[in-house]
């Protein structure tokens, strides 16, 4: 592992590419609705997608374009229409706004990706996508970042960018990753996208595969907001080269720099995803060690984190961890009721499954706080989880209800 | 099968049974907080209990004595306090609780049955819980079915109680099912307690079970409030004989009689739970044919059923079978986008994975009642399943966040 890698949250764009963002009429409250990302080289890109069965016409094309020419020159993307579950029609409209930001691009249409978000079952707005495009096409500048992670943004409250910088093949490199998230977020990703691009030149697309597929497990995959899966996942990264260092691979000796930018810029996206969950007052790390198995950690990981119960508890400040307990005794993982030690921070409120006395007021001020980690000790092995996730507030129901 | 019972919505005990209702002043509201029943021959008794790996010591101890003895006079239960993550302490308080009651009646301790529901990991206030089992012994009545079934409410909103009457052995016999459902009820009981009693005499504890587990499957374990199962869910099922008839067994001509009965009974209880699931403001029916197996199905409709974006989605009237479409395809059954078909009643909104047109307002109209079906088609087999379920309004965070 490679020394931690320090952040900036910015979308300062690595060299040679090119980004924008444009209120096309999508949204009914004129903010914003499209975005677009530009590599000027071709770029070494691979992708990671909703493990949803039920998949958007933007995932079907993406993949199938990522896993057939390994290379793109950036991607198109709407907010307001999910353009899944939308037949054949929804396929058409994909390919046309590729083709449409190719066109004013002069590449070729198959080196263009695309990703939407919003309503699913509607046919997208081909009548306001298409001169969106053009206004995006026209707009995209080696500035505009910030712009495209505003673009991209559904009902998050602020956007999600973080740019790291690191050496490789001789050359100082950047790193910038620009996400949405907010609702319909669980384990395989939820209406997340995330767009990752750098300027360090990799030798192929596999072993850039491989890094992202790295990256996500521990990042985007941690994530739980409400426990949904989305039909519109998409994680795509773009390495153009345009730093002009020598390419690196696993091998190479910069490789921990460029795979440890990686998976800091893709964890601080994954937990600005859970801090700015539908409605969340705070954010939970919950953290499950001494398991039997690293499957088992995972599982009461998200059975708590994915507990209705849990997650309207946090709301107020009590610690309520029966309902912990409770969570940790339905999930698949093997517990023993009488081993379980719960820490909220380093606070212990749980020994052997029954109460530790703890000095009034103490769990209730880390409960109180903006972010708070609760671990869950199972003492019956050596397996470990963390989970990122929020609380449930009222005003989760009121976005969602209609 | 028998033809369908008829159920009156009443608790009105069968013969040679008392009940009684009170308030020990465990609930801070003053409201009623303890209840029980008793059977003045022991009655041969059936229980199904929470598959929690964490269970309250009321669970524990009545699944030891039910499977001990197979007899019982009845149970004290107690809501404020669910008796459960409290160590050895709290099996001692839930053999105090019923050597209290059994004091008071005058029959041994080993007959007397316990229940808990309320905050998991604080101890019985048994300062309030003895001198309210002697209220209660000296309350008993055999019109306090009613009273019973006040008093194991917690966050339930009103009481859920059906009386069916059949003949068998010769006899009039009736069935009381008194229940408490509200919170933390899922797939496979949430803190939902139900208390059944017949004056039907039947043949012995292992018909009397198998009975009871046929109809709890068709009825509480297809209930799902939230998605989270609790500590000390608990169903018992009396059986007096004091009606006078001929014992019966599954082989007696009377036995579809009684068993229907049951059914008909715990099916009507489990809807009642669904229907006043926690900040409910409308039940809904979900179920999934056409699946490759009853196993899909089952998990297809619980994804449904479980989705917090689907259970929001219901609040408002917009049919969002986007989100329909979503939950199917995460869920572990398998499902080819392009063969469902989803109704709203009898209602087609989605035919082949995509929307049909429907006049404007008819659905909207089906999700504005209070009661409606939910019918996803898969057209890949013969499994079917339903689960009954709720929306799950702001009210549902406000009555759980503190």
């Amino acid at each position: 592992m490679a020394p931690k890698t320090k952040t900036e949250e910015k979308a300062t764009l690595p060299k040679g590419y090119r980004a924008a963002g444009a209120a096309a009429g999508l949204k009914a409250s004129g903010k914003p609705d499209m975005a677009m990302l530009f590599s000027d080289t071709p770029a070494v890109v691979a992708g990671c997608f909703t493990t949803n069965q039920v998949q958007a016409a933007t995932v079907r094309l993406d993949r199938e374009r990522v896993e057939k020419y390994g290379i793109a020159h950036g991607v198109v993307v709407n907010s307001g229409q999910a353009n899944a579950c939308t037949g054949a029609r929804g396929l058409r409209d994909a390919k046309a706004m590729a083709a449409e930001m190719a066109g004013h691009l002069g590449v070729a249409p198959e080196t263009v990706l695309v990703a939407s978000t919003g309503r699913i079952g509607v046919p997208l707005r081909m009548d306001l996508v298409v001169p969106g495009i053009e206004t995006l096409a026209g707009a995209l500048s080696p500035d505009g970042g910030e712009d495209f992670a505003q673009g991209i943004l559904t009902t998050d409250t602020r956007p999600k960018r973080f740019t790291a910088v690191f050496r490789a093949g001789g050359k100082t490199c950047r790193l910038t990753g620009i996400a949405k998230g907010a609702g319909m977020i669980q384990p395989c990703m939820g209406t997340m996208l995330a767009f990752l691009a750098t300027d360090a030149a990799v030798t192929g697309q596999r072993v850039l595969r491989a890094a992202l597929l790295d990256a996500v497990a521990d990042s985007f995959n941690r994530v739980s907001v409400d426990g949904d899966r989305s039909t519109n996942d998409t994680v795509l990264l773009f390495a153009n080269g345009a730093a002009g260092g020598a390419p690196i691979s696993p091998r190479h000796p910069d490789w921990p720099a460029f795979a440890g930018a990686l998976r800091e810029v893709t964890l601080q996206l994954a937990r600005a995803m859970a801090r700015d969950g539908e409605g969340a007052s705070k954010m939970v790390t919950v953290r499950v060690t001494g398991a039997r198995s690293t499957a088992d950690a995972d599982a009461a990981a998200r059975a708590v984190a994915n507990s209705l119960l849990v997650k309207t508890s946090w709301v107020g400040t009590f610690p309520n961890w029966g309902r912990v307990m409770d969570a940790l005794g339905y999930s698949p993982a093997r517990v023993r009721e009488d081993k379980v030690d719960i820490f909220y921070d380093r606070v212990q409120a749980v020994r052997g499954g029954i109460a530790v006395p703890v000095a009034p007021g103490k769990l209730e001020k880390i409960l109180g706080g903006r972010e708070f980690t609760l671990e869950c000790r199972l003492n019956l092995g050596k397996g470990e989880a963390v989970i990122y996730t929020c609380d449930c507030t009222e005003e989760y129901v009121v976005i969602n209800k209609d």
